[in-house]
This record gives structure tokens, sequence and C-alpha cells, in this order.
């Protein structure tokens, strides 16, 4: 049986667990792909955690740069993570003609230009289905099983950690930061949850599937972002309410040429399949002209999830050897000669409804007050909600508008914040609501 | 550009869609793929029909061996269906050394040890993404995507069909006639509306996933086929107040080395996903060891969404034609040489819970009588539910089983029928409730 050479850069969680994949399910990868995959590197600098997985003498080494130099290696499968040493094992990788597989999302996100393009230059492949949403196959889709279509969005629960905090603060109507220790404790969030809860790594996930939509160029500063730390478990109640859950979404729209790129927490309709996503799984909507709307759904992270997806794309690139072809799939699944760099719509000039919600001095005359505040900048409100008791004098009062531009809400908040009556900064949410387009 | 002739077997609705694709779609699908599809013929021995579609002199044609006979055709396209007429043609093209696209699951499930045979004698491929799931990308997740894994269930609601008019009686309370009446008026249920509401063609497409997915050889008539045409608005209000809804679903499981392959009318409860899918759509879930469940949602039926997996496919096959590679995956997951034949389950081996409704006398006694049938056979009820008006004299009971072996609960409902407190032949409806193990 042919042979294929691996060599893993970074044995923590995610590279453990490709370790484990390769030695338990062995038999059934070889029925597979007809040729055995032989580990015959796992470089991690740390040489004494008891990772619960045996090596053969030789195979556990220190040196990352052994493995990539190593002619003998076919493909690399880089876990590091980060954006320093792995571009660089990354990179001298392809040098040597080795194809790789990663994970390592905020580097393809941020960096993508410059490892795509020294791919393309070496003629070897680089696949990153781990990259976004664990063992979903949302790359595959989007490089392949889409290949016919033109897509139109994509509209994605791609962290599991916020969704995690989300649907407990929906659960239990804990506050953020209960829901957050909750989620350190099982180990679903990072002593620092800063890529997690602001936003960020769902923006490099969709940075990376827009570019692959589209066939677009993705600046990583042009994504908006907002995270999850400010949703209070009332607005979570008010929100279901009105027939609403608030999902920390990643959203990607082509419209008249131009990208709608952003991550912020969203309310989607009870109705949505999205709404009933709960934990920390993933799952994503992507919807194309021929296609309509497909929705994949599954573990977004974890030891094994992960380490399911980097074992397809390992599969995938030994085809590629083992079948006599190369460059089978433009790395960004479209020919690099055609990628183009269209604009990206500003926050400012994006068109949706809107939640607000303010703590209002309770007199007469406030509902007034702000309605003319909102109808002076041309939002139009669609349903009123005040209820509960006062606290501190004030009543927390809630807003759903027909669509309205964001820029002009931006001011009409500010203008409201300005109000004598009103006493809190006011909360804002974006709704996603394909149905009501008015 | 490199160009890739194609030849389209059969214009009907799908095939339709696929010239409509390619003429609609042309660039982007070149920009992704480097080459140009050029549809040389279409055949089709209906050359009158208006389907809103323009050929070039040359091109629509009535014999379709001319397009598998044409050396110039580099692929197949057969949407012609059926078991006589498309498998002549798809064993001619093999011959003829072109690669074929099909949407056709009866053959492939009927049929598909001599047309997997074939293709591999002839060295070519067989691709056929379109005939599971319409675009749903199913049968490439498990080829593809799911290759580390070993394949634990998959459970999928896989006919259009049967699912809308489901839905129809869920929503609208009305008799499985009414509603099937609907999906004949809105073009979603044929004229002979057996191959759907009767479960064949769910259970064709179940039968060829689980080949992909255990590496087995599955003969279709060991698949255990019920369909919903017995299924009454009030067992569906029933499975409504004990908190489930009722789906035909697609069920395949590996246990101890032995297949459970079936198509029936299933409670599942609100909380899974399947439960939420309506109208006409497919979804299907897959667990596997490392993956865990993933879920795939998205027209399973349609002109435009079938012909996204047919372009889906035929973009597979020529990235291998252009990247100099073929064979590249093995045509039903596994090596041929490795398939086995596994054991099939017999329908009377199954473990499951079920839902027993009976119309009863309504005097005292009737509930022990059927308790003691139930109990003499090792079958324990979980709950009791009696409720409604008499109706002729009689009330209906509905219980629901602890976990019970499918042929204990067969005699068991046939004892009870002869019972004289039992005024009809009762329901049983089995239910897929992974939560409660008991």
């Amino acid at each position: 049986m042919k042979k294929i050479k691996l060599g893993l850069l970074g044995c923590g969680t995610v590279g453990t667990g490709v370790v484990k994949l390769l030695q338990q399910n062995k038999k059934v990868i070889e029925a597979r792909l007809g040729a055995e995959f032989v580990l015959k590197y796992v470089a991690d600098t740390d040489q004494t955690t008891d990772r619960g997985v045996s090596f053969e003498d030789g195979v556990f080494i220190t040196d990352a740069y052994r493995v990539v130099d190593d002619p003998d290696i076919d493909i690399v499968i880089e876990m590091i993570g980060g954006k320093t040493v792995a571009r660089d094992l990354i990179l001298r990788a392809f040098e040597n003609k080795k194809h790789v597989v990663t994970a390592n999302k905020a580097l393809l996100a941020e960096q993508g230009a410059e490892i795509f393009e020294a791919a393309d230059l070496h003629g070897v492949d680089i696949a990153y289905e781990a990259s976004v949403g664990g063992c979903m196959p949302i790359i595959k889709t989007m490089r392949e099983s889409l290949a016919g279509n033109r897509i139109q969005h994509i509209i994605g629960i791609l962290n599991g950690t916020s969704n995690y905090i989300l649907s407990k603060i929906t659960g239990e109507g804990i506050s953020f930061e209960a829901a957050l220790a909750r989620a350190q404790e099982n180990g679903y969030a990072e002593a620092d949850p800063t890529l997690d809860v602001e936003g960020i790594d769902a923006a490099h996930k969709i940075a990376i599937l827009s570019a692959l939509a589209y066939g677009t160029r993705v600046d990583f500063s042009d994504v908006y972002i907002q995270g999850i730390s400010g949703i209070t478990p009332m607005d979570i109640a008010f929100a279901g309410e009105f027939g609403y859950r608030i999902k920390l979404l990643a959203i990607s729209k082509i419209k008249d040429g131009s990208v709608d790129i952003r991550v912020h927490p969203t309310m989607i309709p009870f109705d949505n399949l999205l709404s009933n996503v709960n934990g920390t799984v993933n799952a994503v909507t992507v919807s194309a002209d021929a296609a309509g709307d497909i929705l994949l759904y599954g573990h977004g992270a974890g030891m094994m999830p992960t380490a399911s997806a980097v074992i397809s794309d390992t599969v995938d690139l030994a085809r590629n050897m083992i079948s006599g072809g190369s460059s089978r799939i433009p790395l960004l699944a479209f020919q690099p000669d055609l990628i183009r760099t269209l604009p990206v719509t500003s926050i400012d000039e994006i068109t949706t409804h809107y939640y607000i919600r303010f703590s209002a001095v309770d007199n007469p005359g406030v509902l007034s007050k702000i309605a003319g505040v909102l109808g002076a900048h041309g939002i139009s409100i669609k349903q009123v909600h005040q209820k509960g008791r006062k606290l501190n004098g004030s009543v927390p009062v809630v807003m759903l508008t027909h669509l309205a531009r964001e820029a002009d809400i931006q001011r009409a908040m500010s203008e409201m914040s300005s109000l004598e009556v009103i006493s809190n900064e006011p909360t804002l949410i974006r709704i996603e609501d394909q149905d009501s387009e008015d």
C-alpha cells in the first residue's frame, strides 16, 4: 500500500485529536483512501504534558523546522496557531513543495493574501476546512458544492463560545459575566475570552467565507465587529416577547457589487432554524441563486470534531497526490487571476430593522419626545413595548423599527442619549428578519 | 481556455434546469473552473415542448445514443431517470470512457452493483450528488468530509413530497388525502404519488447513503419501507400533546456489525432539529465517532436546486480531468475490494419506543385487558392518555411504551386486534428519541 508521510506541527488539543484519530481510525481511513498515512513527526516544544497518546521512537520532536525541511514529508499539518511561527513554518513548507493543512483562521483571515499567493507560486495546496465551523463541511460546500451558483449571502453562528454564553443567558436568565464564568469552568472559554466574546473569531471566519463566496479579496479591517459583552438578560427576555432570539451572527451579503460583512448580536425570529441552534455548536446558512438556502450544522470546535475536518483535508490532498493531480481546486474557490477587490459596504450604509431599549422617566411626554427624535431622522416605529416596574424612577421602553439606515439610527441614538427623559445609554440590537422587508 | 464537452440526456424539469444554469451562470462557473463547459448535445425525444431555453443549431437532438457514442464528449449528464434506457446509456457511456453525472437514485439503489462495477472496470467516474437530497451536499459529506470517521447512524427527511404532506396535515389538521391533493395542485406530488408517499424514494436514498457510510453492499429489498398514507390528523395531534412531531424518516444505523435500514413515519421530539424541518425541504443528520452530529438542510428537489448539484458534480469531474487525476475517490467511498456485505437487522429485531393508539369501548376493564396483553409480551407502558369524546361508543386511547422489541409489539398488536373491547385495528408509530434510552 502506498504511504503518505505526514508531519504534525503543534500537539495541543486539536493536534492531539489528529494523532488520536489517525491511530483509532487507521483502518477505516486506509479503506477509504487506499493508502497508508504515516505520521513521521509530531513537533511540539512541550514534551512533558501527558496527552494520552504514545509515539514510536523519534516521532515526537521539538524542532518544527525539521518537519518542514524533511524531504520525506508529503503533507504538513499546522496546528500551532497564531500569526508568527505558524506563518514562517507554512511558508517554509511551501518552499519545500509540501502541501499544508491548517485550522489557522486568524492567519488566513488577516494574512491570507500572502499565504495563498505563496502556495500558488510553489504549486502546492493549502487546505483549511478546520478553520471555519470545525467539522461542518462549509469550506468544501463553498469551494465545490456551490460551484454552479452565484452566492448571495451567508449567515452563521460561527463561534461556539459566544453561542454557549448566549444560550445560558437565554435559558437561565443569568448575566453575561455569570454565563462567561460558566463557559470558562466547562472549558468552553479561554481565560482571556476576548477573541471569542468580542466577535473577532467569528469575524475571521466570515472574512474567509466571504472571499470564497464572491471571489473577492477581503481586508479583515473592513469587517464590522461587535461582541456580546453588552447583552443583558433583560434584552434577551424582551426579544423573546417579540418572538426573537439573540444570537451572535456573522453576516455576509453581496448587493449591487458591494459586500456587507459584519459580526454582531442579532435578533432572529423563532422560525429561523438558527434560532434553535444552542450551546457550543455552529450553524451556517448559505443562500445561492440555484440551490436556494442550504444550512449546515455541527460541532464548530473541540478536539475530535476539529480533528475530523483536518483528516478530511489530509485525505483530500492525499487523493490528489495518489490520483496524479494537483492544484485541483483554486485555493480561494476562484481562479487567482479573476479574484477582484469588491467595495465593502460601510456599516453606516446598511439598512435593517432595529430593536432599541432605553430607560425613560415615567411621564406622559416621554414617548412623544423619543418618537419625535426618531421621526426627525426618518425612522418609523413598528412596535412599542413598555413594561415592567419602575427602577430608580425609570421604566424600560422597547421599540422595534421599520427598515432604517444605520447612520440615521446612530444619529438618533446619540440625540436620544442627550434627552433628559432618558436615564441611561440606549441599547441597540440589529434584527435579521428576511420575511418582513418593510 | 480549455473546453470540456458535455452531453445531456433528457431535457425534462431537471435537465432543463441544467441547461439554464449552464447558460445563466456561465461566467461564474468558468471563473471557478478555469475551463469552459460546452454543451454539445441535449438529447430528448420531445422536441416540441417549450422549455424556455434556446439551443444553437445541432445541439438539441432526439438520439441519446449519438451523445454517448460521440468521441468528442467528455462528460455525459444522465437526466432521463428510470432503470431501462438510462441504464443502457450509462453503461454505453462507460464503455466509451466517458464520465457520467446522474440523479438516478432508483437505478443506483436497485442496480448500483452493476453500474459501479462497470465504471470501475472502464476506469471512469460516476457522480451522483443529485440523487440524494438535491443540493444538500450529503454525498460529498459522506465520501469526503467524514473520511476520518466511523459513521454510526444517518437519520433524514429525504422526501420533500411526504414532508410537505405531513407538514400540511400538522399545520392545518386536514386529512392525508386532502394534503396529497394540495401537494399535487402545487406540483409537489406526481399524479401517481406512490414512490414518494409510500416511502420508496426515501428508501432508495437511504440505501445509497448506507452503502457509503459503512462500506457495505446494500440489497434494496432488505430495506424496511412504510409510507405515510396511514397517518391521520388525530395521530399528529396526539403526538403534539406528547411533545413529538411525525416525520417520514429514513433511518440507518450500524450496531454490532449489523445494519438497520428503514423508512417509516416516526415521532421525534420538538427539540430534535429535524422536527422543525417543514415543507418540501430535506434534512439529514449524520452521526460519526469524531465529528459527532452533523446536520445538512436544503432543497431536496426542484429544477434549480437539483441542477445545482448536477453542476457541482460536473465541475468535480472536470477538475479531475484538468488536473490530470482520475478515479480520485472510490465511487462508493471505500476501496472496491474492501466493500463487505454486512448482515441486515430484521425489522423484527429493532428495539425502540412505540406509540400505540386504539379505539376502545369506554368501560372500566379495558385498560387492564390491554395492559395485560402488552405485559404478557414483555412490553411496559410509559404513558397512557385517554381523551376526547366517544365516537360510536368508543374512545381513543394512546399509549407510549418503554423500549420494546418490534416482534413483541407486533404480536401484542395482533392479539389486541382480536380483543372485543377494541373497535378498530390499532395504529402503531415508532418513536426516535435518543435522549430517553429506557
